[in-house]
């Protein structure tokens, strides 16, 4: 897969990813397969169904991320996505995020196999 | 895999990581192949050669990364990982940075197939 394709489709779904987290989390559940997992604050889920109620069931009404960067490279014919950024829950202050994707093709688009999110506080 | 397999390894690969990385970034070789990818604070390098060249040309002397959390997945009959942490460079202040990992078997060790490192500040 050439680079500038690698770096686009990182783009469009890392965009899609928070702006469907913000707007619906529950919508996410098309990004999810049985096999993927999930990995959020050092508790481990697998598997669309549990994941989506782990993400439903976080205790806040607003969130928003603040993408600071997006990187990508191309492997197994997939994409392993890395992304910084802030992100501000309810009136709260923002907090510094990392998250790993690793996403796999799947007709003309991709799901996520692997996720790993964690705040990043000193 | 095993979950208490994937987590173990991707501790001591962790530990033994940062451990070489402030004794001797080039020893750092072993973990790289010719397809293996590097981006660095948005740099992109392949092979274990241009890889080893951008860490060996990092400008400081002494830096040590204080390893806050390691979360891993397997994945491929390889590991994902992401390591969140502090790092400091000489006398400087500790810095946020988030690293991500993709790992490969190869006979009874691992090498790196994708790294990604980003500092993480607002």
């Amino acid at each position: 897969m050439d680079p500038a394709q690698v770096s686009t489709v990182a783009t469009e779904f890392t965009q899609f990813y928070y702006k469907t987290f913000s707007a619906d989390r529950s919508q996410l559940h098309s990004l999810y397969r049985d096999q993927s997992m999930l990995t959020f604050e050092g508790q481990q889920f697998q598997g669309a169904s549990k994941i989506i109620e782990k993400l439903a069931s976080l205790p806040f009404q607003k969130v928003l991320h603040q993408i600071s960067t997006i990187d990508a490279q191309p492997n197994f014919n997939g994409i392993f996505v890395c992304v910084t950024g802030a992100l501000q829950v309810d009136e709260d202050a923002p907090q510094r995020f990392a998250q790993a994707f690793q996403l796999i093709p799947e007709g003309t688009s991709y799901y996520v196999l692997n996720d790993i999110f964690r705040l990043n506080y000193g």
